[in-house]
């Protein structure tokens, strides 16, 4: 099955707007075994729509067209298809009702054309929006599928993952069941793990698996189609299996829950408090502990001590230490990690020390970076790790880093053996 | 002048890489007032290209090719281009020298392909890549003109913005000069801009203004054709001081210099020092006054008291203050902002506290915060906000404001007269 791809506004021909719903649908309908040909992005009229479908018509069966669901004048997408296709227009009663609610839930007066919204083409199936009015849907006419979506992005995402794919799925997978499941990696490279998993995860003709990173985080995505959902989860599990296998180290969680809320939930289950006494990071890693919705139940303070001076003053790190070995060192990031968490009466401490750049510190190239770990009664662990030359990247993934400490500790993982890691200090 | 953007890559068409590039170059393009009809974005494959380039060339007359440049298998877009131009590929001897330079200086093994990197179409002139290797290019072939641009996008953007702008300057508006300046608002919505300088911008033929916004900030850019530059800059300098009549209280600065730029800056021209006491905010006013390189000339260090015993514990907030007035109010956000000053020893102390959300506290919905600010020797000042119901965007906000406060008082300008900032506690 082929799909083609028409984006409609003039918001994305100047640039004012990414085009991020293409990259979404598509990545979604690579995930279920569609292959997209080509996307496509035009203004809003009426002859360059046509030209668009014919061209597309000639490429793929299935024909997605994003964006002119609106009440404005320029919203012609669904009339154009109406007329091309030759198939009327008619009211979808349920959505109408929507419309009509919705205005007087909110107190907005409904605008005359607003009905215009509630149009669906004759035959279509409609698709529902929950985050706002236009209705979407998908018509069968001949050999090809048209598919309509809104332009928003908060309407947009929804309707695909919540009403298209499953639409999708009962039309052109239907006699098969459709599984998947995504899985999160910390401290690998996407490159490093495509290199380490990728003979294991190629040689499975009805599985898709697709590879992504962000935000220093690498997403594994298992695709399965199969006869029944039992024989999709038995691949599933046995790839999973597979990759954890080489991978368990830096595996932290599944779905779309980051490391910062995984370790957020962590702490919450385990009814554990966290402090911190941040240097490069400036802030940043409270900044993420305090980011969630039950921070206080995990978090009650904590300090940044950026100069020499006011890791002495505030936060009583020995000025011999200091003397000593200076900042940028084992001793003080285990200072650091003990004192805040006593100032602050936390169950974990976490310091972090180091040279964001990009000038060396104390004679320590940038990217060196020293986090200590204190919990009560215990050894505290402190770990030294050498990133990049790039200041915000350092300031990040010190971040990463120390919430992965937290979540190994609380855990009682092994500490990763890592070449980032260098554990003799 | 109309153009058609043709984005190659498959890496596109799965949805792994969001096409940015193509929206980059569509808001270049339309500040010089060149015409975005379509973009299309196809794999590479040599007919789908050569159907693309078809179709473009019926509706435009520049042709922007993207993408494919490199020295793997599936960069073919010089190559078709080639044949489909009947247009020989030529050694470009410049190139040519640069890439073996740049291996020479890395320690890299040059790929024997490299070459092919240094092979332009015969009779193109050359654009410069200061960020890689591949080398971009701009053919005029009949009524049409060819531009071929590298993917990557640290590459793609200097290019746009450094040699091919020039070179279609030089081309199409060669008989004129132009101009275009960067206006950065903050405090106003993009809906609330265009509707208070909407009329005082549109009614020039040969300037054309572009209003966006990103993370709260707005951005107004004057892009202006002239016969000189003197009369272009004189353009410039006349809807510039409309647009700051209306809009004065809400301007920050020009270009690409975002706020907490501006205000790191004026920090460090000053000489002045900073440090807060954050409790909504959680770390990321540190952390966004420590994300520049010269940070240890203007922070020491700060304190986070998020709950209420910390605030009186570490930070020294009277009991009497919290048990009359509460965390969220005027008194504890000044208390905050003066002790932290006096901990840290700083000449400006910012106390933030307010109810981040989702749920309310101490009676007050999310959304209300109080910022302080104390300076030595001078009454403390403090301002009520009402931001939001999302809890990041109010945290968000309330780092931005409290900057902005910081701006109005080292410039001594006047509080903002803002809706949102209320000045009747």
């Amino acid at each position: 099955m082929k799909a083609e791809i028409i984006s409609i506004g003039t918001e994305l021909l100047t640039g004012k707007v990414v085009n991020s719903n293409a990259a979404f649908i598509s990545n979604e309908l690579t995930s279920l075994g569609i292959d997209v040909c080509s996307q496509v992005t035009v203004g809003s009229y009426t002859q360059d729509i046509i030209a668009s479908l014919k061209k597309s018509e000639e490429r793929g069966e299935l024909i997605i067209l994003i964006g002119g669901l609106g009440p404005s004048e320029d919203d012609i997408t669904k009339q154009t298809l109406s007329s091309y296709l030759e198939t009327d227009l008619i009211l979808h009663k349920e959505t109408e009702e929507r419309i009509i609610t919705y205005h007087k839930n909110s107190e907005l007066k409904m605008p005359e054309n607003n009905q215009l919204q509630a149009l669906i083409l004759a035959g279509s199936t409609p698709l529902k929006n929950d985050t706002g009015i236009a209705v979407g849907m998908i018509l069968t006419k001949g050999s090809h599928q048209y598919v309509l979506l809104p332009g928003p992005a908060d309407e947009f995402r929804p309707m695909v993952k919540n009403y298209l794919k499953e639409e999708l799925i009962k039309r052109f997978i239907d006699t098969q069941v459709f599984e998947s499941r995504k899985l999160r990696f910390f401290g690998i490279t996407e490159a490093e793990l495509v290199e380490r998993i990728g003979e294991d995860i190629n040689k499975y003709e009805q599985v898709v698996v697709t590879i992504n990173s962000c935000e220093e985080e690498v997403t594994v995505k298992i695709n399965v189609r199969a006869d029944t959902r039992k024989e999709a989860e038995n691949y599933i599990d046995e790839i999973q299996m597979k990759v954890l296998n080489k991978l368990n180290s830096y595996f932290f969680g599944y779905g779309e829950k980051k490391l910062t809320d995984v370790v957020k939930d962590l702490l919450l289950e385990r009814s554990l408090t966290i402090t911190a006494a941040e240097s490069l990071t400036g802030g940043a890693f409270m900044s993420a502990i305090t980011s969630g919705e039950s921070a206080g139940s995990i978090f009650e303070g904590g300090v940044v001590a950026y100069s020499e001076d006011k890791k002495h003053q505030v936060l009583n790190i020995n000025q011999e230490t200091i003397d000593e070995f200076g900042v940028v060192s084992k001793q003080c990031a285990v200072e650091m990690a003990e004192n805040a968490r006593r100032i602050f009466d936390a169950d974990i401490g976490i310091g972090l020390t180091g040279v964001a750049g990009p000038g060396s510190l104390e004679g320590q190239i940038p990217g060196t970076v020293f986090i200590g770990l204190s919990y009560k009664g215990e050894d505290t662990n402190v770990q030294r790790f050498h990133f990049d030359y790039r200041r915000n990247k350092n300031r990040k993934l010190a971040v990463l880093n120390a919430l992965d400490m937290v979540r190994h500790f609380i855990l009682n993982l092994p500490t990763k053996n890592d070449a980032k890691c260098d554990k003799n200090l």
